[in-house]
């Protein structure tokens, strides 16, 4: 790493993204910055360089700028608490609604069935659980379509449909590697998540936007070719993609995870689990107080700085964080007590929303019968 | 070819077929004919070894006597002409329904799309025609349930899901050999055809029976195991299956299809048009008349005598023929001025009935979009 880079408070190398450029041809955000700005203050998560990188969301802020229908679709996969991993998402959709889009948001049931393997019932249970925290976190119903894969309107199963007509296996192959029908589903039911905007039944949002992380590229680059193959027959065109980083697990090791209850902090613990595991977490650390003062902390590998780049730090609690640390002027046992109470503050006030609002989150979204 | 078996006025020796009982384990329809009799009158699909075979037929008759629920399914892939091949289909469906069933017939339009490649409003405008065609022969539309695979109602989708999650990539192929997303897709939706009036949203219908050509009986393999598969989360069972035999084409080869415009007559043809391929349509009959009284024809070569035997001819008749045929003292021509004017009768007054109802067919059908 050059020293310009690691002086860099927003403290991003995009060391394991870089193919996305230099091979799948995605362009750097950084470029949208003026652009964004045009539109308002920008978010965090962008001008942090969270969100690092997309696919024609140039034209998605031109169409934003002159009022036009924009959609953004997005799915969570209902297998297992909601965490900081996915807040981070909702955050994006609540900014680009700010902006005007409409939201898709699609509890992606079949793909945990399929793909996880986890019983309906638990899918149900945590579909509530993510609609009542997405709505708790500042979503707004009313610019939302909250919708289940295996339960929603008509013409979105005959995207589906016409979608398997539109690919070889050769092709979903190469991109997803070994397959199995269940993942086949999947990937054919994500192509009609993101495209199922642009019909007149659902609005005809011809402007889409999909926020994906790195790893769901193969699913953009799927439904950009699909998309175009079926331009003719339902009018689809491309849509338009950002990426974001991954958020680092708490442990340390790897990207939060609702599959590793190690790695994450759900919005939903209960909030001494939640403080206690912040006060376990990993951080930038160095083996004694002594050695932190004279060297500094290493902030670009601490997940306490990774919660507060994300979500809980204002920028200026951010770059003074950054700079002590480095300096050695702050210890991880002192910084540890303003995230501690930050993350209280916060939980305690989504909590309390949550509640209200889980109560009532059928008025949201409508709830299979198995 | 045993004499014994050629003097069969049926005609039918099941030559291709012999690999369903032995390989495959299908049980012979003769034996099932005598618990038939005891619910009425048999159809003479049934009793002349059309209706040859079946999985489990014993259950559904025996469900039939008690007056439970049962449930025929059955498809129709809208590509083309309604032809007599279809007509024996829904034969067996106004049979059926006749005997206490409820129809589920579903037009397959994403097999439709993905498998031939059709455009949507081709499929749409053959659809029409389908239901139509079904309703004047007889199927009761009070007593059935017509759909389109992509315009259903919710729960369907949830098992095409969840049986794609139930089936591996390797039993899919040892079933079917290669593979495309579109047939794997194609495969699945008919799995949640035959299984979906055994959930409670559609009915509960738990005795499914399904009369299939052995070239479907993959289908009904595949749906079997995965009805296992699904018992423990929503209760299904395995399908029962009728075999029948496939009408042979009028050109004298192969089976009628509507890919193959010289081997059907299309139950919407002009009359004037269907008399004609009637009289140029492949016989039994020898090289000369000389010839054919010497030796007798062969009924069971000639493709009228087997619109007799599906379509056109009571019980005495179709004896007549063949025993008149055999002896040479039936010539073809002849043979086909008596056909002509049952063809004609038949199809002047089905047209008509056509007419009344294609005009008012989205009663009985809900029509998509696209």
């Amino acid at each position: 790493m050059a020293s310009a880079e690691r002086l860099d408070p927003w403290g991003h190398v995009l060391i394991d993204y870089r193919k996305l450029f230099t091979v799948f041809g995605v362009k750097p955000m950084k470029d949208l910055l003026e652009k964004l700005r045009e539109l308002g203050p920008v978010h965090r998560l962008y001008r942090r360089g969270i969100v690092f990188a997309h696919r024609d969301f140039d034209k998605i802020l031109e169409a934003l700028r002159k009022g036009e229908k924009v959609a953004i679709v997005t799915g969570f996969m209902p297998s297992g608490p909601f965490h900081f991993g996915h807040k981070m998402v909702a955050d994006q959709i609540i900014y680009l609604q700010s902006l005007g889009a409409r939201a898709f948001i699609v509890i992606a049931d079949a793909e945990a069935y399929a793909v996880r393997g986890l019983p309906r019932n638990k899918i149900i249970e945590y579909t509530k659980i993510y609609v009542a925290n997405l709505i708790a976190l500042g979503v707004d119903p009313d610019k939302t379509t909250f919708y289940m894969q295996t339960s929603y309107e008509e013409p979105y199963y005959r995207l589906i449909q016409m979608a398997s007509a539109k690919v070889t296996m050769a092709e979903m192959e190469a991109i997803y590697g070994d397959l199995e029908p269940g993942k086949i589903m999947a990937a054919l039911t994500q192509v009609a998540d993101i495209l199922h905007p642009q019909l007149d039944e659902f609005g005809g949002y011809k402007y889409v936007i999909v926020p994906v992380g790195p790893d769901q590229d193969p699913h953009i680059r799927l439904t950009r070719d699909i998309a175009e193959r079926l331009n003719s027959e339902v009018g689809t065109i491309k849509p338009a993609a950002t990426y974001h980083r991954l958020m680092r697990g708490i442990d340390g090791s790897g990207k939060m995870s609702s599959s590793r209850p190690e790695s994450y902090i759900s919005l939903n613990d209960p909030i001494d689990i939640a403080v206690k595991k912040l006060r376990n977490a990993f951080t930038g650390g160095r083996a004694t107080a002594e050695e932190q003062r004279r060297l500094g902390g290493e902030p670009e590998k601490c997940s306490i700085y990774e919660l507060y780049l994300y979500h809980l730090a204002d920028d200026e609690l951010l770059s003074r964080t950054f700079l002590d640390c480095r300096a050695g002027r702050l210890l991880c046992g002192e910084d540890k007590l303003v995230a501690v109470k930050l993350l209280r503050e916060f939980l305690e006030e989504h909590q309390k929303r949550f509640k209200e609002i889980y109560d009532t989150v059928e008025d949201y979204i409508r709830l299979p019968s198995f």
